[in-house]
């Protein structure tokens, strides 16, 4: 009978089922607001995937976080939707928390063949086998439920980066992955624009676009610039040559490689790093070392100075790194010269021009010769800049453009861009992490967000710490601590010892001895008030003596450590 | 007896000192390596003076720390012969350091108008009043022991500002002050060529000169640039119209009235440091402000939004400054409305970016129009770029010359400069804080050190925080702190309570207990152990459980939290 009751509205159903779809749902969790921890979800039905999987570092308020991953809780939640994990390109901030999320989860892998390497040397420094690669070339086409994937070759500031053409029940979404227009690319493939023109044909119903550079006017400049100036300086070199640069920027390391070449110098490999992605990108293919040229660290000292070149890690000026060594007098290896050149073949990312600014400084008073971004053309960047995202838009004249991949004031102008080609402002999406972005035929829509947020890595400990630690270690970090023990015997609530002070990071103790006894009195003055109104409430006792200490020191100095009350009692 | 032999000695002394002069000496405390702490010592003789004592913001390590200090305990100590401090602007890189100075020793110091009204303000705020303050005019003569001391105006970030001619015994000194080649300034008083001009035929001895913008080709833009660029801004704007600026830019702030008054728009002070400056620059003749164009803050819902500018603070980001607060839509009196137009009038100084860079965020998710240095010519430099260096070494024409103000490799590019003009690099002084430079007739030499360094603010505490306390801030900051407390019986060395533990800033403790509980047992397994070998020494015990909780803690972790041990004995 209750079945039989439920007909009519199922019937109903049926009938609202034919007049809407359901909708397509594109849920970012990571990459919008931020450069960084990219990772998107599209979902159809029972159906979805997962573009991306990134991390980012740091900002300087996160207190002894090594790493910052988006939260992926919502993924783990619905993993059974989940059929894959497309990677565009092989930076960290697209593959960095693959490692955290293939802990929790399974899912097969598809990337490009030097994306895939990139990863599974990655996943097997964290000792993560026996995943599932599968591999995409520029032809795959890749079908996931309703939805059917076609992949278009971008430049960019690695090889073998990847946009998305997603065929979806709602319409075609084109994905650029993280682009330029490079027009003379070392690799000569240029950025696939018939592909993308024919996407354009399709009438698309979304362009996501990267939004890295859209404060940039005009045109990046080409990659085979940075050769040409490496070049001139190479020519101009007396003695040895060492160039930092990103370890993943295969183009420029082959062009080192070939500027090193025409010089008749022969290249050392020095950082972790940098011998990896040499090594992957070599038996991959995508490196062509000349014969020869290769060095072993240690035959360095068999070669005069004028033959040598040195790549090396550390362009963002990471204290560990083979160039801060260096610049230190503290490399095991490699002693820095007078009129010896280091080339800083990289810009910094935000938050690290200081450290570079520092290891500049150091090299110069080295007495070597250096280049770096700002005074010499050593480096271009990886993405497009405003005439090449309009050109992009161009090309695709999407219904519906969603800029991605940046911090908001990138998203904003990108949307700024896209505006001043006539696009409706109605028609540009800015949307923010967990943002549930539903798409109708001609229409979108958000309503709802998923959970969403940052989990943080900190040593072995992955998502332990949070806002409570942080703010703690913030307030440390500021005015240090303060710590009054007290004993105390149970019976008659009396001082049985103390109270005895320990502070660090506040004051030099041993000039303060002043101010530390002051602040003792005070504490026995409330020791003996509450004693006086009998008070045994420890927490009473304990936050009467940390105001009275708090308000005291920060009198005194203008200061406010963080104070802990230890009661002992006996 | 005694005295008589010492008479041939005495002879060779005076032969000698009538062969050689004794030399000028000159003694940078501050500004050298670092952009920030300008102060540099003059002495011949028994006599010296000071130029500029500036204070400098910490750097990103330098965890709770206010301002930096130079170190001046060598002023101090040799107090008797300095007669003058002269200072030749009123930014706080060159008067900073006044109110802690003038705390310790009493000196006049000289200035112009300005300048000097700028550093009353400030040591008023301090309790520091009867100071002994002399106005400099461009005119000027001064007259210390056997120095002549002439003043030459120049352009820069702020009015009043001048570099100086010292007439030694040994030479002539030309000081460049902080300077940029402004061929139409806004007070239309441009540097004067003529003066360093007349000084240039005198054949001087050393040219100090400004390093900032060394890196910079070409020319610095003129101010008037960015009152043009703000007249485009305020015509479009519809809505009210934000400025932030830097407070003593009274250039700036000059060119925001006049373009509100074309414009027709009232304009509101809003931030303590703008409203003081803007008082005194008003008092002393140095900002015209068009009649009945000021507004009370409280009178602004008066007026519709197209008839008003607010100018404020906060263009370097300050979390506590009037554009933060308008931003995070926390400023009691000015609520930011969508189409409003926010113009921060300013380049981030080097370690702020991320700072401003978030406000810019907030303000375009907040629907504002915003405009800043890197999409919009609202901010020039005030420092000479490489042609204005070249040009002024070129009119001054000097023996030696000292690149001053400025980052190692400021100073280096400028050095570089030199040497592009055909400066030979021997005459070319790279020194560093605390170099005793001597100057003999026609030579020089840097053979010995002065006490230098840094002196911390932190709170009320001026240099009673100290590498110690840093690195504890910076060990706590990181891992956060784990304390155990363990009470002790002295009779048998039993443990009578404990051990508790305690922890900040390490992990979250509710998540943890497993991890503190496994700890526990390990201080545990130490006491019995020392108990077992009778160790009464607390130190021994107190180094055992360290080491002990620290390893484990490590190999759980990977964190290295700062690790106490509390004994209490009973």
């Amino acid at each position: 009978m209750a079945k039989k009751q439920k007909k009519a509205p199922n019937k109903r159903k049926n009938k609202s089922k034919r007049k809407r779809k359901s909708p397509l749902r594109i849920i970012p969790l990571g990459g919008l607001g931020e450069v960084g921890k990219n990772m998107m979800l599209f979902e159809y039905g029972k159906d979805g995937f997962i573009i991306d999987a990134g991390l980012m570092f740091p900002e300087e308020e996160m207190l002894g976080v090594d790493l910052v991953l988006p939260d992926f809780s919502y993924v783990k939640k619905n993993i059974s939707k989940y059929k894959a994990i497309i990677i565009t390109h092989g930076h960290e901030d697209h593959i960095g928390c693959l490692p955290f999320l293939l802990r929790e989860i399974t899912l097969p892998i598809y990337g490009t063949k030097l994306t895939l390497g990139l990863i599974e040397g990655k996943l097997e420094e964290y000792g993560l086998c026996h995943i599932d690669f599968r591999e995409i070339k520029s032809d795959s086409v890749l079908k996931i439920g309703p939805f059917k994937i076609e992949f278009m070759r971008v430049c960019h500031s690695i090889p073998d980066g990847v946009g998305l053409a997603i065929h979806t029940p709602i319409g075609l979404v084109v994905h650029s992955g993280d682009f330029k227009l490079d027009q003379s690319p070392v690799d000569n493939i240029p950025t696939d624009y018939q592909k993308f023109a024919s996407l354009g044909k399709m009438k698309p119903m979304l362009l996501m676009s990267d939004s890295t550079n859209s404060e940039l006017p005009g045109y990046t400049f080409p990659e085979r610039n940075v050769g040409k100036n490496l070049s001139v300086i190479f020519r101009k070199a007396k003695k040895r040559i060492i160039v930092a640069s990103f370890a993943s920027h295969i183009h420029r390391i082959q062009q080192v490689f070939d500027v090193a070449k025409e010089n008749n110098r022969k290249v050392v490999i020095s950082g972790r790093s940098m011998v990896t992605n040499v090594q992957i990108a070599v038996s991959l293919g995508y490196l062509n070392i000349p014969d020869k040229i290769l060095l072993d660290i240690d035959e360095i000292k068999k070669y005069k100075s004028d033959r040598i070149v040195i790549l090396c890690t550390g362009s963002q000026g990471e204290p560990l790194s083979a160039l801060a060594r260096m610049a230190s007098h503290d490399h095991s290896k490699i002693e820095l010269k007078p009129k010896d050149t280091v080339i800083i073949s990289a810009a910094p990312i935000p938050g690290n021009e200081k450290s570079v600014n520092r290891i500049i400084d150091k090299l110069y008073q080295a007495g070597v010769d250096v280049y770096y971004e700002s005074i010499s053309g050593v480096h271009v960047s990886g993405h497009a800049a405003q005439e090449e995202i309009k050109l992009m838009l161009n090309i695709v004249s999407p219904k519906f453009y969603m800029p991605i991949h940046g911090e908001y004031r990138h998203l904003k102008h990108n949307a700024i861009i896209a505006n001043s080609l006539g696009f409706n402002e109605k028609n540009i999406i800015l949307a923010k992490n967990g943002d549930v972005i539903e798409f109708f035929p001609n229409k979108f829509r958000i309503n709802r967000k998923v959970e969403t947020g940052v989990i943080f890595v900190d040593g072995l400990g992955v998502g332990d710490i949070g806002d409570i630690v942080l703010r703690d270690r913030q307030l440390l970090s500021k005015d240090g601590i303060f710590i009054i023990v007290i004993t105390i015997n149970t019976q008659n609530g009396q001082l049985v010892s103390g109270p005895d002070i320990i502070s660090r990071g506040f004051v030099y103790i041993r000039k303060s001895a002043e101010l530390i006894d002051a602040a003792k009195e005070r504490v026995v003055k409330v020791l003996e008030k509450t004693a006086k109104e009998e008070i045994t409430d420890w927490s009473v006792l304990k936050a009467d003596v940390k105001d009275t200490v708090s308000d005291f020191l920060y009198k005194k100095t203008k200061r406010r450590p963080m104070i802990l009350t230890i009661i002992i009692e006996i």
